[in-house]
């Protein structure tokens, strides 16, 4: 049976070479069936790991919101005859915060080899950079887009990080980052720690922890830019 | 002011160029400060990375269970005076489930700028290869050593992984890992799902998702190897 590969990619416009290890460009050159999120980024993305690779050559499975999960096994079909296959993620490491990791549960009853290879992932990089408990923490995703379930959810996500001693992390769509911040200052205790960790790995890469009270006498403006939150005691 | 990196190992045995950028390399190699939990492997690492490194230029900060925290302030001194610093862990990234995160916090609060490298974690890698939810998980560390307490805490990371449909992620002493699955097999109800993810990126990675009724029918013997337990619905 072939290996079932997941494959990270670059945050933003970094450099190929200072984000992901020099032997995942050997493993991907090797593959001819990728399940991926966008074929036309994934195709990009090849290209710029491998110049020669041969695009036509190429099987792509799209794998979004859109697909039909039952078609899932089909995309399998190549790992039972021998073939490996790459799950390629749109930014960062697949099946984390995207589809693949359906793909990846169903190799796994299967018995399929399923190797991750290194890549850069926002969680963990911002966690290191953030001072913050790093033997305790979560990552909880998205918060609630309702005014007022999304700031109940903060002083839960308070609350736990004092309880227990846990850093929480979470994200936001963009264009609403600095709503979901002016939501952070008006609800969380003065003490409580907010690390704000924006575009990650590229050249306008911003990281810094400070108290809410502190973050509060500052102007910001994360408005689109790709960011994520932590929160601790 | 210089920068301060958090500089990645590897996980094991590993080969270096399969698992860390190139980009590290360079930043690594430019660097003649380093806080390191350990001086005698951080060397060694120093050596992997660039057999031409001048070890005797470089100064090290031993920094471990053992170094008083009042200390930790002396090490940031290269910083101001605008040489940068490399933190190294003993074994992936530093600051997660290490002591680097003290350094951190400090340099945060002095507006030190802190530049987390990609590298191995062993926490993203097995959840990226476990097909369990990756939007929505924790990683909680240790269990309790006490078998009562560790069963209870067992059940409680079981209770929270169906309630709030969140990944949980831990880890044990190598030594521990065979009492600690047979506490787990005894412990789990027969649907909930178990990922054992051990000697990640080494020539013996073994990444297996199966359920408790499923694994109980298996020989598992982890004894001593580097191992990561995830549990999910």
């Amino acid at each position: 049976m072939g290996v079932l590969y997941l494959i990270p990619t670059t945050l933003g416009d970094g450099n190929l070479q200072d984000i992901l290890p020099m032997g995942n460009s050997l493993i991907i050159s090797s593959l001819r069936y990728f399940i991926v999120e966008n074929i036309r980024s994934a195709r990009r993305f090849l290209k710029s790991v491998d110049k020669s690779i041969s695009i036509d050559d190429i099987c792509f499975y799209e794998l979004n919101e859109h697909t039909d999960r039952s078609g899932i096994d089909v995309m399998l079909q190549p790992l039972y005859e021998g073939h490996s296959v790459g799950i390629i993620s749109e930014a960062g490491c697949p099946a984390i915060a995207d589809p693949g990791a359906d793909v990846v549960a169903l190799a796994q009853t299967k018995n399929i080899e399923v190797v991750p290879l290194v890549g850069p992932s926002s969680i963990i990089l911002s966690l290191m950079a953030s001072g913050f408990n790093g033997q305790n923490f979560a990552f909880v995703g998205y918060l609630p887009i309702d005014k007022k379930a999304c700031i109940q959810r903060l002083k839960q996500l308070e609350g736990r990080a004092v309880a227990e001693n846990q850093t929480q992390i979470f994200i936001e769509a963009p264009y609403r980052n600095n709503q979901l911040l002016q939501d952070i200052f008006s609800t969380l205790q003065p003490t409580t720690k907010l690390c704000i960790a924006s575009e990650l790995t590229t050249t306008e890469q911003y990281i810094r922890t400070q108290t809410i009270s502190q973050w509060r006498h500052i102007q910001v403006d994360f408005n689109k830019k790709n960011t994520i939150f932590l929160i601790y005691k």
